[in-house]
């Protein structure tokens, strides 16, 4: 089974999730519509409200018990990728053009409020105060995650726990929450949700440190954005990181700071590749995809372990 | 009675606010916390504060109850002053350097999130499901009319409803919203909240219209930034809205949108003064504040009604 197999077994309920995220959208502002929708319909993986159906199999699963935490945590990650652009001066993303690209950054703040304030609004509908809180929780978290994102830039001296934790904030623990709050939507037992928050923590994890990993490996084309984008903006990632412990390496990384020179920066990207640290990083990636599993046999038996499986080996293995 | 003897008789509730105002924005991340820090410490008139805290004496007033709330509002008020500010390209604000010009666009726009996700998560101790979907749907209009207001920019052919239904969103509702949730924190039954509810909206646009007027005739100390910065930012508020219906004035106006000469805006806004718009603009605020008072009078007696007076007096006669 691979991930495109997953994503036909939940297709019915993802076209619903889908569907309901285009009608929260829609606004008599036709601006603010074009520029909601506009990441929308470049697609993306999905991930979160995948998690979030999987994760509600373990209670008792209703589609419209889990619709709204699934468009909520959508919207959130949609939200936090317009204001991330605007930050990281981004143009293109999925191989489309960025909000701030093809609007302005004016234009990318105030869609990114709107989306956001959008998907409080669906997550009032759901009366479990606990939801709320860790929802909220997270929030404040990824938007701490993400100054430190600005703090730590060019910072060649940040320590791996800085960079840990804050990839934890940025990304894990809205996948973690994504994992959490499917089975919480769906009345799943504390036990159960508590185990899912875990998993989710350990393959959000994964997933970001692989994203570090393909901004160096992959091709522009299936990135979707420019390789070696995060250097050059200054974003020190775990294959950097572990590169920079030969102190010769480090002293040609830190010249990435003077230049936008395409040659300097191809140089260093085959320097980093040739340090051996994009597989050190990789193994790191499969630390935390063993922790996943180890959670996924603690789980109850329930016939979406398979996909759950699937899921993990998917990160692991992913090459976009 | 003026705003300074409310200001004073609130004075112990206040500070409390006050304090956990500054107590919430606390965080380990040194830069986070002095950005957003950087507004709270600027003071500025609280009326949202001040507003929850006179509405929530409708109901079984306790400062424990509605304290939530009115952080809350505050917080939003100021996240959305934060990204306002990035729209605008605004340098000052209360006479100080504004969060994007103290650090930067990108700055601003994570400390503006961050203090949006502490207010979610401080309204997450709000049980009463009802505070939630005000504040919420409050939050979307919000966003909606922060969006029209770039839309509309140097649209000199808007009617004056289109303008009306902007401030309603950007202004009006949210401080519509401090009245109605301070009463229903407090426990204040249906009809009263509703009502305070239309007493807020009204003070409100009666806020935001007097807002415009001032930056016409407000010097740019008091108001704390350049004086005519709406209409060379392409806002066209009501002022210029009842200048344009002559036409020639019109002619005139429209220029502001090819020039940043200093000498050209003050002629402009020689001729706007000379139009009589400033006094009808006033006119129309006074019409709102009746519309306010006529709702203080329908509602239950109660000491605090002397209070609300003066804040409408305040709004009707406000300088800065």
């Amino acid at each position: 089974m691979n991930y495109t197999t997953v994503y036909k077994i939940l297709h019915n309920d993802l076209k619903s999730i889908e569907n309901r995220l285009e009608k929260v959208l829609e606004t008599e502002s036709p601006l603010l519509k074009q520029s909601s929708l506009h990441y929308l319909q470049a697609g993306g993986k999905r991930i979160r409200p995948i998690l979030v159906i999987l994760s509600g199999k373990f209670g008792n699963y209703d589609i419209e018990k889990i619709m709204d935490v699934a468009v909520a945590l959508e919207l959130i990650h949609m939200a936090s990728l317009i204001h991330d652009d605007v930050i990281d001066d981004a143009y293109t993303r999925r191989g489309r053009p960025t909000v701030k690209a093809k609007w302005d950054d004016k234009v990318a703040v105030h869609t990114g409020d709107f989306i956001l304030a959008k998907s409080l609004d669906i997550i009032t509908n759901i009366r479990e105060h606990e939801v709320h809180k860790i929802l909220s929780k997270t929030m404040v978290e990824l938007s701490i995650g993400e100054i430190e994102q600005i703090q730590d830039k060019y910072n060649f001296e940040q320590r791996f726990t800085t960079y840990f934790r804050r990839i934890k904030r940025k990304t894990a623990l809205l996948i973690a929450a994504s994992c959490q709050l499917g089975a919480l939507a769906a009345g799943a037992e504390s036990a159960v949700h508590q185990k899912l928050f875990r998993f989710g923590y350990y393959i959000g994890m994964a997933f970001q440190i692989t994203d570090d990993i393909l901004d160096f490996t992959a091709s522009a084309k299936k990135l979707g954005k420019p390789v070696g984008e995060d250097l050059l903006q200054g974003n020190i990632t775990l294959p950097v990181l572990l590169a920079m412990e030969n102190p010769e390496i480090k002293r040609e990384i830190v010249q990435v700071q003077e230049t936008t020179e395409p040659e300097v920066l191809e140089r260093i990207i085959q320097l980093i590749k040739e340090t051996g640290s994009i597989n050190r990083s990789i193994d790191v990636t499969h630390l935390y995809l063993k922790k996943a599993l180890h959670i996924l046999d603690e789980l109850p038996d329930h016939e979406v372990k398979p996909l759950l499986h699937t899921i993990v080996k998917f990160i692991g293995d992913r090459k976009f």
